[in-house]
């Protein structure tokens, strides 16, 4: 009896060994770079999983909503980032936790920094949302002054300290080369060197703190930078393989899909599995939008022979497989397709549990809680 | 005390009046064109909004998942067709649920029917995938000779009775105008015309059951089809509205996202609320692909004052919209943005338990279940 057999439905499968494999290369990383390493565990969402990272002795964590810091306090994390500007109508939650655990917030406004004090009692480190480039949100880490003036309104709270600058270089999702996601971190690093400066002179041991998987993966220097949070890398997925952060051997998670309905005639695959399992992000494949590339399972696990076949088309609950001769020809009516996700972090959610290629069901949080 | 007070983070928001109004329109239409009506509860997964199709005399439905179905019949549903090709692996739970409540399923080859003839003990109703011009999957409408062929390994199973043919008319969300949509529709029909005779003359108490929101919501003949069978007409959705199959008044679900930044400079605030809470499914407006129309509440409930402000971007938890100048010069960090969302069917496995405009949670399924 292997995993293919307890699986009926949509699923999760996740190969831990491979995750293992990226958590040390990226681990291995952070030493070498003598840098922080605070991974983001909005990726996998699951305690059982986090359990890898504890078994490698990392102990901060960061996570992006109260939900999760939530979840995450309660399996024994103690040091805990929530890497998203703090959503004050959480404030009460907020507060609960910050008498738990060591809890860092986001902010990026006076305004925020003023109602939260109010309504917080238990002590928070407070970092502020800098902006190397990405443009979505966050003080443009050149404006010190305006920075500096943040700062200021963080320190005069007795509850808050200030703990440092958080930047995600979301724009290396935008690349269309390595060589673009290098320059893109390059000119971040650059951007970086005047906030550098002012922290090591006015609050040295504040920190800085980079945090997207693309640079992280491809980088090899990161100067002005004190402390490495990247997410994605635990599984990776196929936005990151085209993105050349890795190897598809490197993904450890697929989405399980049972075959309902095969149309040879138009090389096409129908299987469970739609918007609601996979998501509806879709990624630029050879000048289409596919939303994750399709194989077969072996009793080791997901098996993609070629980059060939690719999920076309979902609807709800349908997937769509442009499918290639071989994969047709291998597949019946109720055998299990191995989709190898987009985007690996808004899996979770849809389809809760993971089955481990050990055959192991793993926990993983619940996105809402009422 | 408003339904407000109650949200502290993303949250499904619902109004079940204008729900109620939604249902009444399309019963009314089935009535007055004599055509059988099985709504599809896929689009609001609840067993407390199912409540409101009860209360108007209803008692047969459509799902399209085995899961949906073992939620609807353990909420006292007893007639439901599982509009889905049979997923064969599910065949332990398709026969309990058989042994249960009056089941339809829907297949479309012969291998199926021979699996699951061995795998099935209790009596179902069997319904043949036809295909009227949507190619997902399905036969072909006009392919009388197959679907006889089909239909005649279906009577030899003691187990299975045909009960009609089943078609999904997707098409017309590809649909570039209402005129185009009605098209489409007509085309269907005509091509549902040799099967409507076949099935006279030798199955007259099968069913040729037609089910798509748009052609369902600005049509006004049905010739040829016997049931309706419309999902997301119960609630609506951005995307319908940009179709024309409703006003955005008649839209009644909203998601309530927290403002966490503001960025006027630029035109936009930035929400609690991103693709694991909205989906990442967007649809063309004025030439850019976008998630949704934001607006405010009121006490009463959502408020879109005009179609200028829209969600233009979403990663995980962030939502980023483009406000217009009232927009931003209306809301405060921490007030709640109201988002009309693209597709409605694909927000209650990401949000879970709605919660009405009179302050009441209702419950929702879960969408997976290990």
């Amino acid at each position: 009896m292997t995993f293919i057999n307890k699986i009926t439905r949509p699923t999760a499968v996740v190969d831990l060994e491979i995750a293992r494999n990226n958590l040390e290369r990226m681990q291995e990383k952070a030493r070498k770079h003598q840098k922080g390493f605070r991974p983001h565990f909005k990726t996998h969402q699951s305690a059982a999983v986090g359990k890898l990272f504890a078994n490698a002795g990392i102990e901060k964590i960061t996570i992006s909503s109260v939900l999760m810091a939530e979840y995450f306090a309660s399996a024994g994390w103690k040091d805990i980032t929530i890497a998203f500007p703090v959503n004050v109508r959480e404030a009460e939650a907020i507060d609960t936790l910050a008498g738990k655990v060591k809890l860092s917030l986001l902010v990026e406004s006076e305004e925020v920094v003023e109602i939260l004090a109010k309504q917080l009692q238990h002590p928070v480190d407070v970092f502020i949302k800098g902006d190397a480039g990405y443009r979505r949100t966050g003080i443009d880490v050149e404006e010190i002054s305006e920075i500096e003036k943040l700062v200021g309104s963080i320190e005069r709270k007795p509850q808050f300290s200030f703990a440092g600058c958080l930047i995600h270089n979301g724009q290396t999702y935008h690349a269309q080369s390595e060589k673009e996601i290098l320059e893109m971190h390059d000119r971040s690093l650059e951007k970086l060197a005047k906030l550098a400066a002012w922290k090591k002179s006015h609050y040295p041991d504040a920190i800085i703190s980079l945090g997207d998987t693309p640079a992280l993966s491809l980088a090899d220097h990161f100067e002005n930078v004190d402390e490495l949070r990247p997410g994605n890398f635990i599984f990776y997925d196929v936005m990151q393989h085209l993105l050349g952060s890795c190897r598809v051997e490197d993904i450890a998670i697929s989405v399980a899909c049972p075959v309902v309905a095969k149309h040879p005639e138009r090389r096409e695959l129908v299987v469970y599995g739609g918007g609601v399992h996979l998501s509806k992000e879709g990624v630029d494949y050879q000048g289409k939008t596919i939303y994750g590339f399709a194989g077969t399972f072996t009793d080791k696990g997901c098996k993609i022979s070629d980059q060939k076949s690719y999920v076309k088309k979902l609807s709800q609950e349908h997937g769509i497989i442009h499918a290639s001769d071989e994969l047709i020809s291998q597949v019946a009516v109720g055998d299990l397709l191995a989709i190898l996700p987009v985007h690996s972090c808004l899996i979770p959610p849809l389809l809760g549990p993971y089955l481990t290629t050990k055959g192991d069901w793993l926990e993983v949080m619940r996105n809402y809680s009422f």
